[in-house]
């Protein structure tokens, strides 16, 4: 068993670690991830520019290879023969934040884990639900403790065909954790509002600014199983196809 | 009726333009562009910069504002009150190339329309199936004529709640049209391969290189259309749930 770990957050971020860590005791371990943060850049395949490799080392000694693309971009080039080994599962994380709702489509994370499975490997994102506004230093041994039980689960029964899993976990002690849901998505309510300020020289920037996103808590999605203290397990596609809405625009007339 | 017109090959794409000229029957047209090229980029939303906001002037003379963020960007500022007026309808292209099967995911084009949908605003990505390598002046004329039809339609029928609208035009003269075709997204076959390079100092560099992509030409897929002659519109969703695979999960044990 050969598992590719990678994240958006940059090859020194520490949720990189603490995935790499829990994999270990699955199989051998390959890291090889972004030099530098990704986050909400979605997903992204760099063609136009060629890519640097490098190898680095993590925080407890270990090797990782390290490049100046987006997160697919590392994904692609380890399952394109750049790492010794074929590569059997890709897991990717641990995010500091939730990946939930509409985050998906913007994640750096998730579409890391959705690369592997255009490319028939199985891909995971695990992120974990940190508070709103923490600044501290993270726990991420209970995320850790269940990227490591899921994906020992996809190793042993293998995932449905084309579908990557969105593991998210609440910040909470593995004790306190009320079990594991799987999930839908749910939605997000965006709050942004738009912030008019002047720089040094009296001209206008904007940041995109307004209060922090919230989500629908309904049961069975995502949100829900945050609030209510469970580990949310969101099988994901790719085929974003509405098949519902197909039937609205046939009856659509083009003359 | 107040048109947004946005795309992800910058301001002063000819595609834009093309696009921006077929709106401006159906009611006010307002322009909101990057001011550089974010193919491939995917779902992008910056949070972590200020964004700059100028006005400039397309090859018409026609002005239009641009913005050193992503097409996301474009339209979340857009939409937060930073052009005038309720903005009624999104448009994203007119892209140069094809955006089927799992382009989508990575499409500037489609994740421009699919934040307008995020905010509760129909949007409609179009896009040229212009011949691979391709390299003169792109008649933009059908695919102008497609979009203003597309979305001469959604202004009257409305779009379902949460649905955004690839619409993929094959590289044919008006008159060569079979028609038009509600589609599914098909299936890409990526054929990347790794092309290793040295520089001129002799240290390695790597392109994602290999044959350009292929699809699944199969009957009702956007493939199926574009291989066809006909206007491929798929209706996407923002909800990537794998329903079907919540059940096998379901099975999994935790213990």
């Amino acid at each position: 068993m050969h598992i590719l770990v990678t994240n958006d957050d940059g090859v020194q971020a520490p949720g990189l670690l603490a995935l790499a860590t829990a994999m270990r005791p699955l199989g051998k371990v390959t890291v090889f991830a972004p030099d530098h943060n990704w986050s909400a850049s979605g997903h992204v395949k760099t063609m136009d520019r060629p890519l640097r490799v490098r190898e680095t080392t993590l925080a407890d000694g270990s090797s990782a290879f390290t490049s100046d693309g987006a997160p697919s971009d590392c994904v692609a080039l380890a399952l394109l023969g750049l790492v010794e080994d074929t590569v059997d599962l890709v897991v990717s994380g641990i995010n500091p934040n939730a990946n939930i709702g509409h985050d998906v489509t913007y994640s750096g994370t998730v579409t890391a884990a959705m690369e592997a499975v255009i490319d028939s490997v199985p891909g995971i994102g695990v992120s974990l639900d940190s508070p709103d506004g923490f600044r501290g230093v993270l726990d991420y041994s209970t995320a850790a403790m269940v990227a490591h039980k899921v994906a020992e689960q996809t190793i042993k029964d293998g995932l449905p065909k084309g579908v990557v899993l969105n593991v998210n976990v609440p910040y909470l002690k593995e004790a306190e954790l009320k079990g594991y849901m799987i999930t839908r998505q749910g939605l997000r309510v965006y709050r942004d509002a738009l912030d008019q300020r002047l720089d040094p020289r009296g001209r206008p920037y904007y940041w995109i600014g307004g209060e922090a996103p919230t989500g629908v808590v309904e049961e069975g999605t995502d949100f829900g199983a945050m609030k209510g203290g469970y580990v949310s397990i969101t099988p994901l596609q790719l085929d974003l196809t509405h098949y519902k809405a197909m039937d609205v625009l046939k009856k659509w007339k083009w003359k």
